[in-house]
Parts: C-alpha cells; sequence; structure tokens
C-alpha cells in the first residue's frame, strides 16, 4: 500500500495504536470494541502487511453504515463441557470477540488436547494469522479459517461463490516466533486486484475471470467478474472446506450469503470464523520442538527458501525499533475521520 | 492405469477383495492384516482409483523385503482421558492401524465435540479419502494428514524435502455419500509422472524440476530431480503443514526420514498419520446439512463445476453393479505373486 511519492511519517507503536483508538471510540465504538480493533491494526502495521493496517480503520467506520453492526456489541462467552467453545459477537466486530474466546481455547485445549471456538456474528475484516501467532505461543498447534464474500468461483465456474477464504495455521518453536501462515484461497487477495485497479496495470494471468467466464487481465473486469482459486481445483477444494468450517459447521453464513446482506455495500464480511486448538503436550512426543526445527533447517538450507512468516517478523523487528512509516495521505484521512 | 491394448476381465468386489487377501496372506501376511489392506484395495478398484487397487498389492509385498516391515504385527490402542488417542501399528501397515483406531475416534468426537488420532510406525502406501468417508459417513467433520517420501521441494528450493503429502477432508451429507476430497500437496501424483515416463511422454510444465533445479518436462530428470507444489508458495505451505502434523506433532517420521531409512528403495513410507475429527452436533446448529446442501446446489448450478467426490461415487455405482474391468497382465502378475 506504501508508494514512493509522498511524505512519510514514522510513528512508534503505541502511537498507530492510539490513532486507532480515538478514531474508532469517536466514531462511536465501544472502549473494549475500539481497542481489540486497534491492537489488530497495529499488529498488522507493525508486521509490514498496510493492507490490514491503519488503511482499514475507514473499513471499521464505514460498516456502521450497514444497520446490523453494533460498534457497542459485549461479545458473549460460552463454555459447556464439550471442547467446543462460543462467543457470540452479537453484530460487533471480531477482534474483541476473539480477545474474549482465545483464552478459554487454551484453557480447552491444555485440558483436553483438543479444543474447537466458534465465532459467531461478527464483522470479520482482519487478518487470521494473529490469533493463531497467539494460539501457538502458548504452544499450541492452530488452525482458522473464515468466510468473506462471494468473489471466487469453483474449479470449472464462471461465477463467485466463496470467498477469498484465508486458512491460517500456527505451530509453536522454542525462544522463536512460531511458524505461521494464514494465505486466501483465491489466486491474489483482492486488494491486490485493487491496487493494479488503481495503478491501471494489467493483473496476472491465472487470478480473475470476466463476467462472461473468460479470463481477463483488466482488473475492472476481474472485480466485475470472479477471482480464480489459487492452484486450480485443489485450491478450489481448500475454498469449499473453509465455506463447510466456517459456514455450515458453525452455523454462520457463507461468502454468498455475506454478499446478498450486504445491501450497503459495505465489504465487510458478516458470519463466524472457526478456530481449532491442538495441544502437543497431549501426544506424548518431547521432541516436537526440535523436530520442528530439524526440518525448518532443512529446508533453509537451501538458498531462495524462507518460512511462511520470515518476512513478516523480520519487518517486525524493525519496526519496533525504528517505527512504522506512515503515508501524510493516509495520516489526514484519518484525522478526517475523527470527529473531535 | 488402465491401457486400452489388452484384455480385461470383470470382477466383482468380493473377487477382488479375495484376490487381494490370498496373494498377501500367501506371502506371510495374518489374516487381519491382510483383511484390512484387501478392504482398502476393493475401496480403491471400486472407485476407480486403479493406482491404489490391486496395482498395489505388489508394494505391500515389496515393503516386506524392508527387514522393518512386520506383516503379522497387532497394533496397539492406547485410550485415555484426553481427546488424543494414539495406535500403535508396530511396523505393520496403516489400514489395519487405522481399523482399530477410528471407532475410538468416532467415541471420543461424539463425547467431547473434537478429538485426534494418532497413528504411529506404520506404512502407509495407501489413500486418506476412505477413512474421512468413513468417519464423515458417522456424522463427523475429518481431516486426515501423513507425509510420505521426500519428492517435493519447498516454494524456492531445488532439492526433494517435503512429500506428496496429501490431506483429506470429509463433510457428511444427509442420505448421500459424504463430502470428500484427497489431494496431494504436489502439483502431480508421482504416478503420474511414472506413467508419462513408462508411455514416454513429456510432462506439463509446472510438474518439476531437474537435479539443478531447473524446470523440466522430462519424466525421468523430474524423478531424478524434485517435484512442484500445486499452487506455488501455498501448496508448499500447505505441505509444510502436514509435515508439522503427520510428522513432528505425533513424533513420526518426516518424509524425509522415511527416504533415507527405505535403504531397500522400497519406497513404501513408513511413519504415521493424523486424524481430526469434529462432531457437528455439538455446535449447536441444527441446519448444518441443509447449509452444505444449499452451498453445494449454489456451485452445481454454474455448468462445468462437480463436486470434489463426484466422480468417484459415480464411478462406485457402477463397479457395484457391474463389476470392475481388471486388465489381464494385472491379474497375471498377482497371480504369479501369490504362492501357492
Amino acid at each position: 500500500m506504501m508508494s514512493n511519492d509522498q511524505p512519510v511519517t514514522y510513528l512508534n507503536l503505541d502511537e498507530i495504536h492510539h490513532l486507532a483508538q480515538v478514531a474508532l471510540e469517536s466514531n462511536g465504538f465501544s472502549q473494549a470494541q475500539a481497542n481489540s480493533i486497534a491492537i489488530s491494526v497495529t499488529a498488522a502495521e507493525r508486521d509490514g502487511c498496510q493492507s490490514h493496517g491503519l488503511f482499514r480503520v475507514s473499513f471499521y467506520i464505514n460498516a456502521l453504515r450497514n444497520s446490523i453492526a453494533d460498534a457497542k456489541a459485549e461479545p458473549a462467552l460460552q463454555v459447556n463441557d464439550s471442547t467446543v467453545i462460543h462467543v457470540d459477537g452479537k453484530n460487533g466486530f471480531c477482534p474483541l470477540a476473539l480477545d474474549i474466546g482465545l483464552p478459554a481455547l487454551v484453557s480447552k485445549a491444555q485440558m483436553h488436547g483438543t479444543a474447537a471456538l466458534a465465532i459467531h456474528n461478527v464483522y470479520n475484516i482482519a487478518a487470521l494469522w494473529p490469533e493463531v501467532e497467539l494460539l501457538a505461543q502458548q504452544g499450541l498447534v492452530a488452525f482458522a479459517f473464515t468466510t468473506s464474500n462471494a468473489y471466487v468461483t469453483p474449479a470449472g465456474g464462471i461465477k463467485p461463490l466463496f470467498g477469498t477464504n484465508p486458512m491460517a495455521f500456527g505451530f509453536p518453536r522454542e525462544a522463536m516466533p512460531p511458524l505461521v501462515f494464514d494465505q486466501a484461497s483465491s489466486a491474489s487477495a483482492r486488494g491486490e486486484i485493487q491496487l493494479h485497479q488503481r495503478d491501471g496495470q494489467p493483473i496476472p494471468d491465472g487470478w480473475a475471470i470476466d463476467r462472461e467466464g473468460l479470463p481477463t487481465n483488466d482488473p475492472d473486469a476481474a472485480l466485475a467478474g470472479a477471482q480464480l482459486p489459487f492452484g486450480g481445483h485443489k485450491g478450489a477444494s481448500i475454498a469449499l472446506m473453509v465455506e463447510l468450517l466456517a459456514g455450515a459447521l458453525i452455523g454462520e453464513n457463507f461468502s454468498v450469503d455475506s454478499s446478498s446482506q450486504d445491501t450497503h455495500r459495505v465489504g465487510a464480511p458478516f458470519g463466524g470464523e472457526l478456530l481449532l486448538a491442538i495441544d502437543p503436550e497431549k501426544f506424548g512426543s518431547t521432541q516436537y520442538l526440535q523436530r520442528a526445527e530439524f526440518l525448518f533447517s532443512q529446508m533453509l538450507d537451501m538458498p531462495g527458501t524462507r518460512l511462511p512468516s520470515q518476512r513478516r517478523y523480520e519487518q517486525r523487528e524493525k519496526s519496533v525499533t525504528q517505527g512504522v512509516a506512515m503515508p501524510a495521505r493516509l495520516l489526514t484521512e484519518l484525522a478526517e475521520m475523527t470527529n473531535n
């Protein structure tokens, strides 16, 4: 999202958090909802994921135009004897629902070995890596799945049905940030097509089809048509799996439901999220951390390879010491959005 | 695997089972090991997956040349208060270990909502869809993961490290066979490259690199080099996840360990398998089956689409009524393998 032709200001992480928090609260978000969103936004800026950073504060504020969204929602945790935990987000936003559900998921997984957390009735426009990273930092193996809006066509299809449907995975490391990936089931992020559109650039082959189902390199035609899954029918299977897990299984919206309900064209998908957590300590192997390091070292011995989360962690180290370069235009937009 | 230039014999499913069972028992397999393998082989023939059918009986027999394999192994089930079940396959083959572990996994998942089954110390050269289908037939959402031999290079890499690492997923359907997919993390199955080699045909772009790390269409160079993951770095992430789950987490071999231990070049990977099962009934949604059907119907309304398991189930219907066409050469080979 960074362009090189405008002045930048370096902000530290506290400043970024504060800007997001104030902008959200001044637009009617409760302190708790705003704080959880600000943590999510700040983590994204810290790790160099600008598209989920301060840039996204406007998405949260715009979502309030949709009458269902509740910026003061107080999510409710539901725990019973099973290993399945629920949080009803009550039409608020996902970050606070996660902050309430994740500690309970950690406890359940540590007690039983496996556990699931279903988040209900939330607007989810954040990345999934923060929650799997948090779970893996607690020593757990973690999965996260969520739907989005209907943007992606099934293999062989011509109309959008699936979301970009990210799936995230985390595995703990000793004295290191966890192994984490968070990847869309689509060939590209929707935002990447929008960036090509903004810059007047053609999109690569394999990203999208137009409204007639024909391959296109035109970002306008792609956005009006459908995105393609990554890796052909195998990526489409992953997208279908995400719909079934984060939609049917937990009783929440499919991506196509979010789109049909989004009558205000806000683009903030409304539905749920499924997390799975596994405690390796219950599997009896005492060497799983060392064994994982053996695999990583075999991989990194090959020049040209890197671990999925490596670039994000490198950026994090820089951000913590140097702050984050914020484009002046973004800060101006945020100031205009902030009601005094 | 079928070629059209040789006579075929139609066998019914009982006959296929019997051929496999007798061939295995005559080579020293216990009745129980042989029966579980014969069930697996017969299911593959029934569903048109010839590469996991009678063709594979020779792989099982060849694996005995490796001194670790035990054709009379009696797997041991280990269940405790947690949701994690273990089966020690005791150096036998995976199908019998699964037959012993799956009923316990179903019980645990139905009791707690989530559960895991770790299979240890087995040779696994079968497909994964039978076990996720069985779990989904019992009403559960199911995942299966297993490593193989080091055939696939990481994204950006030039040497084989990951296995073809299939991941299978099952979701129940009402009065219908479950939604199931079982897909390799590699761009192609290794057997597909071997078939191109046999037929003197070049392989498609994107399947493999040679020993120097350069793209190749030559099946010999591909088999001596490395296979590529499907969908670039995203497929490579899935392959890495499978290694961590079916290797590090459960304390079993990585694919690269199987290869280095396979001193007899048998090619039957030795290690484990991880299964996860989730009971949708514990999630509180009463509509998950109908909701899944809604999604499937939206998908199938588009001409050119199909559900992942559709062709397999269509073949199954034919096989049950008409029997399965077996090439004469395969039956001759099997007869030669069967000690009288």
